[in-house]
């Protein structure tokens, strides 16, 4: 293929299409995009990753995404140190802060076992884990995990991990997500709405 | 909404959600993924960015863009000046050249005339245009616009701009895409090729 566009603009449209959700097409269409709007989008955005770069390292002690080490978060005193919520994937720490679900520490595994594509349990940040449940005074380990094969695998694996601790291991309700409608959800979630039910 | 990321890459996300192809949603993926390969995919952007930003310039000749003014293009003395192919953006040029489709030079409009988006021949780079027809010793003017109103709009009103100009004044071809089936076609694509039907 030629390369009309010079190797400069080339290497970008490159480097955009190995983003999540942009293909080589779409990393043409946002690099034309960034050179035509050089002032307000490109260096901005040139700037932002720069700072990103230096500046975000990932927590030592959670795994959480921060400018400091240990986190914000971590490092919040306010929080309930005694509830650990296991998460596997930063931005899944993000929804539960977002929603401002639950005021306690988190634990990022940094993806969940997989058969399929082969990460096994030392792949992922779970000695860490058990090291921190046992230490830091945890009662609670809430396993917030994908309702996927793979995430109810990284569930067991972890339950029987923390089995000898003193320490209680719960999971994430299932059932009818706010706002959803009985008529299109599956079979597996309806089940376990009934049997979760709860008086009124 | 809660910043459980930190200024910096809540930024970073508010930027990449203006590129096109890009929403909230899979900005903040793309940021996580940036954030998550640091040094593989963050760092390197981050330059080609700035790299692009410092060098790339809009060429004052014909619009494209490229790290020289004029362009490439525009310099390349082995080109037909006497062709001139004007397209709407500089994506379209690319997409000509990918295709190694002609070699003569462009001139890109930055768009086309649009009633509905309030676009005006006084915003398009079209007063240029005629000079350079004018004074360039150009012969044919193709002119390599998307099939849609809004680009038969401003083919006829180029066609109108330059009728008093000694110079030829083509369009692209309508018909069968190549590789593609009879049976998915509209019936103004294949109206027009039975119509340009050709000897065999």
């Amino acid at each position: 293929m030629a390369s009309p566009a010079g190797p400069e603009i080339e290497r970008l449209i490159r480097l955009l299409a190995r983003l999540p959700g942009l293909g080589p097409r779409s990393a043409r269409r946002a690099a034309l995009a960034l050179v035509k709007r050089r002032e307000s989008l490109l260096s901005p955005l040139a700037e932002a990753m720069a700072e990103v770069s230096d500046r975000v390292r990932i927590c030592s002690v959670c795994g959480n995404a921060d400018t400091s080490d240990p986190c914000a978060i971590c490092a919040d005193s306010t929080r309930d140190a005694s509830i650990l919520v296991v998460v596997a994937d930063v931005s899944d720490l993000w929804a539960l802060e977002r929603a401002g679900a639950v005021q306690a520490r988190y634990h990022v595994l940094g993806g969940v076992l997989s058969a399929l594509d082969g990460v096994r349990p030392e792949d992922l940040n779970l000695p860490n884990l058990r090291a921190r449940v046992a230490d830091d005074g945890v009662r609670e380990v809430i396993l917030a995990l994908n309702a996927t094969v793979d995430g109810q695998t990284t569930a067991h694996y972890i339950t029987s991990l923390l089995a000898d601790l003193p320490v209680r291991i719960t999971r994430l309700a299932h059932g009818v997500p706010v706002g959803g409608e009985l008529d299109y959800l599956d079979d597996g979630t309806l089940t376990a709405a009934i049997r979760q039910r709860g008086d009124v």
